[in-house]
């Protein structure tokens, strides 16, 4: 057991993020691999995240991996979704269907499978919802205690109610994510905590798995575009060291370009990139509809905008409205998501508009988390009890 | 395209059942096929269901088939599941993870698949909650017409969210769940619809596919018990015609004994099993917490019937404490799970405690829901908000 601290920043302000030597890997091997390993079922390489060790966590041992078998989701086509949007061909990547419903999954085992090699029992997150949920699960399963911070205001109750059933100790606090990011920042070291939001470059890490299991559902070819809603941009970052792993390996031969969506109520990253700035000022007074994304001050931008810098990348901000209205159209087609996952397909649906992406290109959006996650959203676009006919039974 | 009706009850009263032909099959070569095509992704022999089409529906033509990438769900073991049981092993089959998040995923696409094979463009069933929006999500994909009959009380409010937002018609009714099936069986053909209940054959052959995947899993060979609550009884109806096709064609050498169990407050199949009887008396106002066994005239009682005879079977019901502290436990472990699924542990508890399972035996339990299904247990069991401590954050 490794007993130093673990640290989450730079002293420059930015994150850490873990630099792992591939030289001794063979990619044809290791093809071959992750194809064989798919066949497996309740084993460790049976995950979506750890059928790809070799590239996530290689020195992890693995008595220390905490797996819910994540990972494994769906890759969609759906035309009412697609012709919504504009492009030639989409896929919609359903990470809503991990264990705890979003794509925090991927990269929560990677975090809490670390903390526990280094000897942590007590895991903690501050959280708009899926990221606790996510932490929850993962400490449950492993007899672990879980922490959780939520803000009091603008979270989804089903949220909270699905991370209190996993055991988690939840707190609320009044103020924002950001506030709860500053307050771990300061004293989890010394209350003994693991930190699990995504400063915690294992999170990147293991979140790296989503475009790795895209690209190979594709036969390591991926579309022109890949699309994502940014909150606190940790998923844009680890898409981002993930293409550049696939890439620099030698996977595929071509980097897709990234794409991200933030809600026009909490676009501080938006902003920075539409002007042209270096330097991302926070929203003090974050609001959308869609819980997840409601984050003014997003701790991995400086990654984030390297992804773009990378790709050739862009941003988008798109309203509550158009959030909603995509979220009907991906309900609709039987795929379903909660609000923040429809601000991906709503702003490629834009980009497209603007000409910013053009109508004979290919696109995959990643759908973070399950329709069933904001039940508080479905009430309010559903508009109960209109749209439910009462009908009497002839008998 | 078939214009011929589709029945689905015995002028005796009984349901229909398929009877395959299944001379033809050679086992090893299908065991080596089904262990391959278990490396698929995304295509339709990647479904936890149509993986087994020879033994759910060698005749259905493929262009039919609507699939969801259904099945593939995890198994888990849990140490403080297993202890509260006290059985020597227990595995948990998490049908939760379904796309609709619930084990209904694997009939229903049989029988959408059956029914669009036939010309229908409209879909139908009654339901406390798990195969309404099961049914729309089929339906959705596949761009047909889904009509609901709910019953206007005792359902989980999620669920007809979950529906809704899928796109079905959703149509309230005062009465039971019962009422709802005897109006279908009176006007569902004259109105054009196809009914996508349990008294559906196709929904119980491809419900089979939750032990074909268990036994597989296990390397064909299952535990001593297989446990299952009961509501329509549909589960065990389906589970039992696949221990009689893995048993007859070779794939396993024993058959485990099923175990079903019922809510106290809606048990007339236990009640008749315990009493020695040979004919159900319904219950006219079943009550439990677990809505999805809130059936107090289960349609498929005799084909459950047969499944305890074929396996030397037994039953038992539990009180909604005993459910409730299940859950409780289930979701504590991390896996989670709707209140019926819970029925099945505790369930389990109680028959190791009577005598009925020994201790020395090993069995599966099938969780039938997801924990975030029914959000309005969750809200009554965890106290809120007792259960949530708020702090101030120190800066």
């Amino acid at each position: 057991m490794d007993t130093s601290p673990m640290w989450y920043s730079c002293n420059c302000g930015g994150l850490l993020q873990l630099v792992q030597d591939f030289r001794a890997l063979d990619v044809e091997l290791l093809k071959r691999q992750f194809h064989e390993r798919r066949a497996e079922r309740h084993t460790l390489m049976a995950s979506g995240v750890w059928r790809y060790k070799e590239l996530i966590a290689p020195d992890l041992p693995t008595p220390y991996i905490v797996s819910r078998n994540e990972g494994n989701t769906g890759l969609y086509q759906s035309e009412r979704v697609r012709s919504f949007t504009g492009v030639r061909q989409l896929w919609l990547k359903a990470q809503s269907e991990n264990p705890s419903g979003s794509f925090k999954d991927n990269g929560m085992t990677a975090a809490v499978s670390h903390g526990r090699s280094l000897g942590y029992r007590k895991f903690a997150c501050t959280s708009t919802g899926n990221t606790s949920s996510s932490l929850a699960i993962y400490a449950a399963t492993a007899g672990l205690t879980s922490v959780v911070l939520v803000p009091d205001r603008d979270v989804a109750l089903n949220k909270v109610l699905q991370t209190l059933a996993y055991g988690a100790q939840v707190r609320t606090f009044t103020g924002t994510y950001d506030d709860g990011i500053r307050w771990l920042d300061k004293y989890a070291e010394a209350e003994g905590l693991y930190v699990c939001n995504s400063v915690n470059p294992y999170r990147i890490e293991g979140q790296k798995s989503i475009v790795f299991e895209l690209a190979q559902d594709l036969n390591w070819t991926l579309p022109d575009w890949i699309v994502l809603p940014g909150g606190a941009l940790s998923n844009a970052s680890a898409l981002g060291k993930g293409l550049h792993d696939l890439y620099t390996l030698g996977f595929i031969d071509k980097l897709p370009r990234v794409a991200v969506i933030q809600a026009e109520g909490a676009s501080p990253f938006h902003q920075m990139i539409a002007s042209g700035g270096d330097a991302l000022t926070p929203e003090v007074k974050p609001s959308t509809v869609a819980s997840a994304l409601n984050i003014g001050n997003p701790p991995s931008w400086r990654k984030a905008r390297d992804v773009l810098h990378l790709t050739n990348g862009v941003t988008a901000a798109v309203s509550d409205n158009e959030i909603m209205e995509a979220k009907l159209l991906i309900d609709r087609s039987g795929i379903g998501a909660e609000p923040a996952s429809a601000a991906a397909v709503a702003g490629l649906r834009k980009l497209v508009n603007e000409g910013a992406i053009h109508s004979e290109e290919t696109a995959a959006c990643i759908v973070t988390g399950h329709l069933l996650k904001d039940s508080d959203a479905l009430r309010t676009y559903l508009d109960l009890p209109e749209s439910i006919q009462h009908v009497r039974l002839q008998s």
